[in-house]
């Protein structure tokens, strides 16, 4: 318990009184704490209590003042279900009417067609005809992270006006720090910030404070490409728009966050050859499951290294000492594979190889340090097997092969993601483990295909 | 060129229009399509141009327009120091006096003492004094990331009072989002956001609008704990205090993204044996360099595995099949230890593994996990090699050696990096490769080890 932080026991203290508040049936008492605390934190206690505790709850808190704490929560997607099917059907859906878009698009996802039909008719048209129209964007793109809840105001408003506005808009709208303006055809022409609002003082027009020069994407722009935005930008909020400039939604910070954790996450478990990570809750066997496709999958893959072994097998058998040294030549070249591999995904995933021309010199590039590495890690070996063995020529074969093997391995971990990226798969789907297992292949056929043609 | 963006084509053509204005010394029309840009524009501008050129924007922009253009700068660490050389001494100490306190520390980290005095001597004062205690925050911790341009108010104020300080500050502050409350004994008694201040009213008394339950965390703090404070509860800026409840300064959500992006990367590249990243721009000599000491470390780890296998010479010179199957069981071994690497990282990291009682449980989960996963590779490992080679011998050695070299792997692969949490190194530090390694070893020694036992 010792790396427990301080601020957990008066979390749990807090916890257990507001437990007892409901076990009391206080309702007056839990609604002030309750309310006292962060939406964050409340999810959390929602989270935790058992589902009879979740039925008091749902009986002491309105559909509105629920959706703030459902909106917080951080859970697996099929305890969404589990939650709203706790629920009346007619409760669930007027808390939903009050989530904000983004947040019940996710959970719509999680959805099938049947509830979420229920629950569409049951809310209001406006709201239930916006969020059908968010689920049509696909996954991973700006679209599908977007919400509809921004403020916006016509280029003709005064800055008086606009005040009034978010006045009105600030207990609903998901930001109120950016006003979004439009022209007379409702397209965006303009961004003001409330910051700049407010320098701007009472009674200017909108039109002559606000930023013409608005950074905005597409709906169908990949999530990665939003992300790279904001964080050059560092705005809190950007816009969503069609090909006519009409604004559709807005993205915030806060989701691009969730963003950057995904996909950093995503090529993490790629790298290490894991599909999903699995949660530390999960048990061995949904654990196993996750990561055997890969490991079987790289068990096929390792079953092509045995046979190619086994065409060699006459000239292991003529020089036993050969087999004592191929761990070493394939673990180095899978080694530098891997370091090649995670250089190329990163320099991807950051956009330093966006063209054609910048592909080709980090290949260059990535060919001559593989050779230096090469070369200096044949000498180190070579030295070592001749001052150990007393074995000159087997000590320059096994330097040979892995100068070779480490050359091809740090070409192939950087070409390998770079022809994915250009037929349009993640470059990050090329995991460590899998090019660590390709190079076993290529480094066995040089190592022993050199001792089979210069020793035998 | 086929992937480049089209906004690129736009972004080319104000370059060079600003580019023309300075060669025909027209300040004017530089300063304004200079100041139509958003400040990364405008620093990606004056980071991509010739020194030359930069002359004469030191020539057009006052130090503390510059300011804002400085950093926005997105560039290497000698870059700054280059910058901040090419311009008049004094100019340089105008200009670091308008930055951002957080923005200034991050440059004085790579000058030189003496460069620091004398800025620090040309500055005013105040400013100097603050940079100066920022300067002593170890690096990692909230204190190094912060900055003291936020806004606070007295709690006796009124909300009209707080409005007013706004409009004062927003041209300065780094946020205007939230106010941060002070008692008489300047301590942070509470926070009110922006948004809740309009609400709220005018004449309203700051204390009984403001939000009393402040997160907060220690100038200590690991910025890791900062970012997963912020992520749970989507703040845009969180107040640094010291032990006395003294408000020390504010840490943002951009600053945050920055770290976010910055631990991943640390993660990924050390799962992939990089110690750091090399930048595409950079040379094979600088790339080789490196990834040669990880390289070169693990080659030394590797030789042990050669030295152990020649202990097994002679079973290796007797039955010379067995040879075949060795890159197949440690690199399925491998792959699985890295696996369970991953998972043990990602765990505490998202700090899901804690305490002392997760941590074993998660051993134990690991152990079972790679009992299933070992079980279910051996079947498949024994049975291709009777039906392939038609050694049912063999075949269940491989298997049985298959099995035990999973389970150990899977289990070093998450109890390494729990090791190393425990006595307080990143447990990143435990690369794929350094396991891959490690687990080559385990699996031979098994293999080998029963072959021995039970084949002669």
């Amino acid at each position: 318990m010792m790396d427990e932080k301080v601020g957990r026991d008066e979390e749990q203290l807090v916890m257990e009184q507001l437990i007892s508040f409901i076990k009391k049936d206080d309702i007056e008492q839990f609604r002030e704490q309750f309310f006292e605390l962060h939406p964050y934190e409340q999810a959390q206690f929602y989270e935790k209590v058992t589902p009879p505790i979740r039925q008091k709850i749902y009986y002491y808190l309105s559909p509105q003042e629920l959706a703030e704490v459902f909106q917080a929560l951080e859970i697996d997607d099929d305890t969404y279900v589990e939650f709203l099917n706790e629920m009346d059907v007619s409760y669930a859906a007027a808390m939903l009417s009050e989530m904000n878009t983004d947040d019940v698009v996710d959970v719509f996802h999680e959805l099938d067609d049947e509830d979420r039909t229920q629950y569409l008719t049951l809310m209001d048209d406006e709201t239930a005809e916006e969020i059908h129209e968010l689920m049509q964007y696909a996954d991973y793109t700006a679209g599908a992270i977007m919400t509809t809840e921004y403020v916006s105001i016509n280029e003709n408003s005064t800055t008086r006006m606009a005040m009034n506005i978010l006045r009105n808009e600030a207990p609903t709208a998901e930001t109120i720090y950016y006003i979004f303006i439009m022209n007379m055809k409702k397209q965006l022409v303009g961004v003001i910030s409330l910051r700049d609002l407010i320098v701007a003082g009472e009674n200017v027009l909108i039109r002559d404070v606000m930023n013409e020069r608005v950074v905005s994407v597409q709906a169908s722009d990949d999530q990665e490409e939003v992300a790279q935005i904001m964080r050059d930008y560092n705005f809190l909020a950007l816009p969503v728009i069609d090909e006519h400039k009409t604004l559709l939604g807005i993205i915030t910070v806060d989701d691009i966050i969730d963003v950057i954790d995904e996909e950093a996450e995503d090529d993490y478990s790629k790298l290490a050859g894991i599909s999903n990570f699995d949660n530390f809750e999960q048990g061995p066997f949904a654990a196993a499951k996750k990561r055997l496709p890969w490991l079987v999958m790289l068990l096929f893959l390792g079953m092509l290294t045995a046979s190619l072994m086994a065409q060699f097998e006459d000239t292991l058998d003529a020089v036993a000492i050969l087999a004592i040294f191929i761990p070493l030549i394939s673990g180095t070249s899978g080694n530098s594979g891997t370091q090649a591999l995670a250089v190329a995904v990163r320099g991807l995933a950051t956009k330093d190889a966006s063209n054609d021309e910048s592909k080709m010199r980090l290949l260059l590039r990535e060919l001559s340090t593989g050779a230096i590495m090469g070369l200096l890690c044949a000498l180190v070996v070579t030295g070592i097997v001749y001052f150990w063995k007393g074995e000159l020529i087997i000590g320059m074969l096994v330097g040979v092969a892995m100068c070779c093997s480490i050359i091809v391995a740090t070409l192939a971990g950087s070409l390998i993601p770079l022809m994915m990226d250009r037929i349009g798969v993640d470059p990050a789907v090329a995991s460590g483990p899998f090019i660590t297992t390709l190079n076993d292949i290529t480094s066995i056929l040089i190592y022993l295909g050199l001792a089979t043609a210069f020793i035998l």
